[in-house]
């Protein structure tokens, strides 16, 4: 049982807490390398769990010391390491999202399939969440009958200052767009973006706004989508099936009674409420290519349709019409198009 | 205290429904009159209260006996049942629909006005179910800040083998018409109506549907209407508020653990959820009404919206379009247009 | 259908209470006769619905104006009242306790027995309450299996500085007494208080204490009663059977989010959460007595055992020691003295 | 950052999951020993984690190679294996119970004592899950005040075959007893044990009871032990304080509506509701022993006490009686004898 060797490219927040996960917490797993365009944080990153330090991301993937690699960089750089990755034929592990257009994601979708195997995952996390999986695992069982709609609703306290419009598309409501495709097993054929006045937190952002994803299997998804809802972070999300519903359950470690009231609590924030489902991503990533790894979280495919349905979203969002959503045809190394819900 | 002396119109399930609660539950009031197009089935009625027998509706409105008039008849006779109150100056209560089309509500309107009072309620009864009252007065004292959207579902077990596609927003859907107008104070401005696939209980219903209100406050209310459930009788709101939300609770009485769960019931029908409702709406329509009364209850005006409302939605349904719904002038009898949700 | 006329004795909060719901809520019953030692608040009380006052309460049972008493006075005046309605063949309510001792309730029993059949129902409300209904209706219907145990809390944001010491078990307690007896159809056959230290909100009053009350079949009951919680009226309770359990559902008709939290009110007083079991505990006792009437309610016999059981937790309380309970024997006229539950 | 290298006893279950646990889950750690009586069985588990094996737990503790020891081997070598750890000064992670009886509890004490520092964790695991952690959190921070009484139940599905009477304490209900000494900072000082009827699936065994601990700061905890309840795995508390109360969150990752329920799964047994606590357990322990490592876990005092109390406890399920408990004085190495509850 030799630790699988991996390199991080981008020590940002994201970044460093996947050094301190595979440092501190996971069996397994050696973090042997770090890059970052800013060598002073790649330095001080590097010293926490006494790794090298390359010079850029492209040595660093190159290193005959890195098993494989985490691109936890700006996204922009993300089609560049993972095509490196690509080529140097390592497991790459890309932070969300795989590219910043779609055609980029198809960039690096036709490169793994020239590769002619899968090593690409991307860092959708919800599909380890333990309340996402016993939802999915729920509908599996046929315990709800067939999908028929969902209802669900994203909530932040707050987004940071720098948050832009379509940044409620593509770094809020593309979680969700995930989820519907893992949950459903379909692909997103349309969207539409309806909006109520705004919030008066709402600053200059499209907030709150009903997002409207119409499925390849006949399914309709409303997500609630608010960024400054400042009660707390708050995930919710129901399917209606033909003989049922399941519903993710309501928060709730404790009740306290006092003051006229039974409370619980609410997550402050993503931390709070998916912590453990980074720990479980992974722990299961490390897993699969440690164990000669036929990966099985979201891949290319997977980052390439949430990229091209976020870009659908970002011009419903600024056209108010509904969008189609086209997608490239499905390469053969990612499965039948439409797969059963499972 | 004499009883208020009540004649009733119609004696289907409604009617009979009404004839007993008077007879058997309130105080204060006392049927005298009944009328129905079935002799034998009015006499039937009649009987099991003590109460006379009239030839017709026209006949019982216009008896030197009867206070007030209960309207429970089949919808098509609504128009001219009120009309007939009206002229004789008698405060009627009239069963949803106030009539069939817009014009017709507009025409009651229109003599109401004329008579220069408030005669008229409409029979909504969630305005007197106890959890949308505490979800109205939790949104009334600001605690979640102004409401910007609300979700909602309602969902049937099953429907008449009768039902009809319309009849799904203009015996189902018209509730939370009816329920965003009285929670929010605003009219409802346009609709649209969004399907997915249907389920396979649907038969020649479009079951389920998304129901999508703007209101003139600039609020969205989705409606989730699906009438073939089989799970039982669920009713669902969340409004969404700058400050917070707040949501009709869970079912529960009681929760039961065995066999590897924790369960609550969910009611079985309307009566299960809103039997209460019932009771409360006609005691404080007797209390009105004795009281030298001041209407407060669903009016003419509500009648004639909830109508104009549908009427767009059906028209919504069958194009597939958002339709705008256009009001006439609102008379000052029914008090100012944006009404503060209050 | 002529209204059941009824004669009130006692018009302090709960005598006027019913007076109104007669008045005013119940269809089929009219307050005919007031009395009151205090004859100004008599006068008051009477004029309020339209009642003649009476010199006093023995005068009003007398009267043949009366069809049935309701006794709402002191305590100390109850047996004398309910046994001047046995003795005038009229049904009488009498709110809880039937009388101050045991010795005294049994008295009243004899004389009902005497008389040869049921006249007496005393005012244990909970049997009305629809949670305890639903409750007894599961465990009824096996669903949970034979019954073991049931946890209990009764807890009151407040009492009244007059509270004794004992009224803890004798105003408070009671109720979960009676409960239990109903409940599982067994007499009590043992008790027991157990006490932590005293709450700092707790002046002279035993409060908190854990009340345990073993039953005649077996069963343990425990019951935390404590009467100064501030944050609110809150009564649970949770049956262990052979195969699952069942409980009181949490209160909630709304939940709202904010300020980190979900949360649902806690009713605030016994108003709060009983005042709709007073009135179906009247309904059907007007029901009962006006259909020719078979009493289904709480009779002597339960008003005689639950003050012998209450006696009996005075003396543990006083003690720290298991008490027995011994009953006289039960009369054929109330059934089975083991009941199954039901 | 070298790994700790771990040594363990014992390869039976318990045993054979921490081998797991630190081997395929934890960073940090490596298991370097293993003995067991059963060698092949030894052999079989070490192979799984590539260490070596020892003839018997007093030479691995003594081996070179070993930092720090697991003992999982059967309860009643507990003692032996310990104590040899304290001898060579090396840390020791003991499973519950610390030893058999309170007097060989207590030598390991006074050995712990004569070594000068903290070398032992006892694994009880309660401590280290997240809802006894939020409750402790929420008691410590005022929010509902002093505490008075807590509630509890201890619900198995069932237990093996070779359960006895008194296991029903030891095994099981030891678990509160521990919980309520570091919940509230304070010892118990009495117990008692009341009886139901047993239920028609306890076998032999006294199932269910109550256990009620009595704690030097004045408090009562009375504790359901259920080993039969078949519906699952059910662990529940709820703490009484002086302005309000604190409980455990009912279970709840998703809610399923169907069947006229909407549901919640209970957890099926210990795994699925503890798990991740055992993961935490280790998680802590490792980091305090390789930290330089002050332990926080609970302790030998602590396995002394709560075998005092289990010891008391088995005596008032045999007699009936009020037992008190009588510790030894608590040496100075442990810390007052009265924290305050944090
Ligand atoms: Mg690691
Ligand atoms: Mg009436
Ligand atoms: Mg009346
Ligand atoms: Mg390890």
């Amino acid at each position: 049982m030799t630790a699988l060797r991996v390199g991080v490219i981008g020590t940002g927040l994201i970044g460093r807490d996947h050094l301190r996960r595979m440092a501190t917490v996971l069996a397994g797993v050696s973090v042997v390398a770090v890059a970052d365009v800013d060598a002073v944080a790649a330095a001080r990153a590097a010293a926490t769990v006494g790794a090298a330090v390359h010079r850029d991301g492209l040595d660093l993937v190159a290193s005959g010391g890195v098993d494989a690699v985490l691109v936890c960089s700006w996204g922009g750089t993300h089609e560049e390491y993972v095509l490196a990755a690509l080529a140097a034929g390592k497991p790459v592990f890309c932070e969300k999202p795989l590219a910043t257009t779609p055609d980029a994601c198809l960039r690096i979708v036709r490169a793994e399939v020239a590769h002619g195997g899968r090593l690409v995952q991307v860092g959708y996390m919800r599909r380890y969440d333990a309340a996402y999986r016993a939802l999915k695992r729920t509908l599996d069982s046929g315990a709800v009958g067939a999908p028929l709609m969902m209802h669900c609703a994203h909530r932040n306290a707050g987004v940071p200052a720098s948050y832009e419009p379509e940044n409620t598309i593509t770094d809020t409501a593309v979680h969700e767009i995930d989820m519907a495709r893992w949950m459903f097993g379909s692909e997103i054929a349309a969207v539409r973006v309806l909006r109520p006045r705004a919030s008066r937190n709402a600053g200059r952002l499209p907030d709150p706004m009903l997002l409207v994803l119409e499925l390849a299997n006949g399914m309709l998804v409303d997500v609630e989508i608010s960024v400054n809802v400042r009660y707390g972070y708050d995930i919710r999300g129901e399917i209606l099936g033909e003989d049922g519903t399941v519903a993710l359950g309501d928060p709730g470690l404790i009740s306290v009674r006092r003051s006229g009231q039974v409370a619980a609590p609410v997550p402050a924030d993503w931390r709070d409420r998916f912590g453990a489902a980074y720990d479980v991503e992974l722990r299961e990533w490390v897993d699969a290519v440690t164990g000669g790894g036929v990966l099985t979280g979201p891949g290319s495919w997977d980052g390439y349709a949430a990229s091209a349905v976020a870009d659908a979203a970002v011009r419903a969002l600024r056209t108010g019409e509904r969008v189609t959503v086209t997608l490239a045809e499905r390469p053969a190394l990612y499965g039948p198009a439409d797969r059963p819900a499972a």
